[in-house]
């Protein structure tokens, strides 16, 4: 009864609703307690508390434009308050018509996708990438590209990055910090990225839009910059969410921006905005709208990632897991010590770890760990990893 | 720089502007007093004031849990409690299983359909109907057919549907209350209805799902009972929004109905959920669908809508105009004076009265007035409509 296209992600599900009941039976058997799962991207650090003030405080005004319709662009004065808030931290000069308040970057990067890409565009992606980008570029009948992995450093592998670029390339899309490995991407890495792209513009005489999908942003450690891409090439458009940086993730809310200075800009504004609408978002939640423009200076308790980090990533060191250290979001990509690594993350049920495959991620070979979990959670992993680590000695 | 298929959107889009504009316009000409604009479906009268209250309650209960990701199908209590309540008001039998809580009912719409359509499939609508249908439809490379209106009562023209429907039609998309005509689909419309669907399914070997749209459902006057469809069809999907009954359109809040009886049920309702993450909605806001579960007995007050339905009705027919007496929703469909109605559109500007051409139904001769105004614009107006129709007699 369900069409073609949709068929293989309904039969790709069981496996995946095998592996959650998995979980929820070891849970069942064993406590909570002792079940170590590092499975979910789900932000476990609350929403700051200006936030659940932000939505008393407008209700209590009952205002009635509170709920209702706005531009599909979402709120001016929101847009405009963030606008304002980019150009004060990255000396931007965005203004309330570069953005679109969005239902999560999910959203953010379909209608971006939807208003650029023709069948049979190519969208290249750096490996290990979120597996969704090859689903939202397939609804729009794009191809996605990927490029192999770097596995020293797990920077973008611009070698390779220039081989993959043709006629037909619309779009690379890049994740900074980075899901699966929590990598940042360095200023020298974007300035290499941006001028391979700029020479391949000139060299097949087409745009090439660079759309930096950064729901990570705000979780950066060690001091680290995340550079702001816009500020490096023209045709960047950014796709950014609140799920994490305000701990919002069910409550669907982000933007997009669209920079005056890439190509075509006020058109496709404006076709992302009528995409908005009509894949069926509309708009932005609109009581989260304003909730986000009186919370713009917030973010959730970086400190608790943070620990959550350094205690994961020393006590897999210790135990012989080897794995480039992480400067952003809030995952640990760790090399398998066994080169079928879905053997490895079987061996580590057996020891109540729960691990997804690099091979989710277009790399085989690696594990991810979603360290946002309770702090012990870890402390108490760690026996279980050093256990489980003997199979391999 | 934008993709072909978004290219006409935009083009398009400029003439919605340049009305919007010239209505922008006119209140700063004459003031927003003076300004009688039918032209947009956006509810006027507030939410009820348990919404505020409960969105209030469940911000100071601070439950991390509120604003978290949960199943992509919404958080599994909300969805049992809109099943119960649907039960107790027709006499059905859903649970949580039967429910998807979606971002509003566009998105409802496009997850149903991603879910069931090939490219090429048919699915059929009766006109006048909301254009969005049609961009929902090629959002999956289907093809919208139209059954021509039945202007005496503007039931579905069940003679001409009968002949519509082909061995490629996968679905037909009812709206029921109905926009743009405020009609009320009759229990024996739909009872014919089922019946030539049934007959053209087993004529076809094939199935064809009932997608009953239903944001206006609560939107009903004079005792008038709307029917629901899945008691009549037992291939019916319903796709509903809480957007008009709580006042709520920029929340984005909705769910659809899979009913057991559906063929292939499970499977469609895993398709539809996973699609309601492809798309990019993931799930729906999550701190609304609780709010929802709270105030599931509430809606806003008919009242209003249904005295400006009946000044407004009684008005226009006293100055000549002929329209069906509409029986829910907030909209009025007329019959233009002269057979090219944008002309009429075009008159009744000059006279400060914003309307939409039938033409933007697929139902061209008639003009849409939606009456989710003040009640002094409805009154104001009248003395308006008696100038404009003395270029008529």
């Amino acid at each position: 009864m369900i069409s073609k296209k949709m068929k293989p992600f309904v039969a790709n599900n069981s496996a995946v609703r095998a592996m959650f009941e998995e979980g929820n039976k070891l849970r069942e058997k064993y406590g909570a307690d002792h079940v170590y799962d590092f499975s979910l991207g789900n932000p476990n650090v609350p929403a700051p508390k200006e936030v659940n003030q932000a939505i008393i405080d407008l209700a209590q005004s009952a205002d009635p434009a509170l709920h209702g319709y706005m531009n599909n662009a979402g709120f001016e004065d929101v847009r405009e308050a963030i606008a304002q808030s980019i150009n004060k931290r990255f000396g931007t000069a965005f203004g309330a018509r570069n953005l679109i308040m969005t239902v999560g970057a999910a959203s953010g990067l379909n209608i971006l996708l939807k208003s650029i890409l023709d069948p049979g565009d190519e969208v290249v992606t750096f490996a290990p990438y979120f597996v969704e980008y090859g689903n939202y570029v397939s609804n729009y009948d794009g191809v996605i590209v990927e490029v192999e992995p770097d596995t020293a450093t797990f920077q973008p592998n611009l070698e390779a990055f220039a081989g993959k670029i043709t006629e037909r390339t619309k779009a690379v899309i890049v994740n900074n910090p980075h899901n699966p490995t929590g990598v940042v991407y360095s200023e020298e890495t974007i300035e290499k990225l941006a001028q391979i792209l700029e020479d391949k513009q000139q060299e097949f005489g087409t745009v090439i839009y660079l759309i930096s999908d950064e729901p990570y942003r705000e979780l950066a450690y060690d001091g680290v910059t995340v550079p702001y891409l816009t500020k490096y090439y023209a045709n960047t458009l950014v796709g950014y969410s609140y799920s994490k940086s305000l701990s919002l993730p069910g409550e669907r809310i982000g933007y997009v921006v669209i920079p005056d200075e890439a190509d075509g800009a006020a058109e496709l504004h404006e076709a992302a905005t009528i995409a908005n609408r009509i894949i069926g978002s509309v708009n932005a939640p609109s009581l989260m709208q304003k909730v986000i423009a009186r919370c713009l200076d917030c973010t959730v308790d970086l400190e608790y990632y943070d620990r959550n980090r350094k205690t994961l990533y020393e006590g897999l060191k210790k135990v012989g897991l080897e794995c480039v250290k992480p400067q952003g979001a809030f995952y640990l990509f760790v090399k398998s010590p066994v080169e079928n690594e879905k053997a490895f993350v079987a061996k580590a049920k057996e020891y109540n770890i729960l691990l997804v495959p690099g091979s989710s991620f277009a790399c085989p070979g690696y594990v991810r760990l979603a360290y946002c979990v309770s702090y012990e959670t870890i402390v108490n992993s760690l026996p279980a990893f050093e256990r489980l680590m003997e199979n391999y000695r």
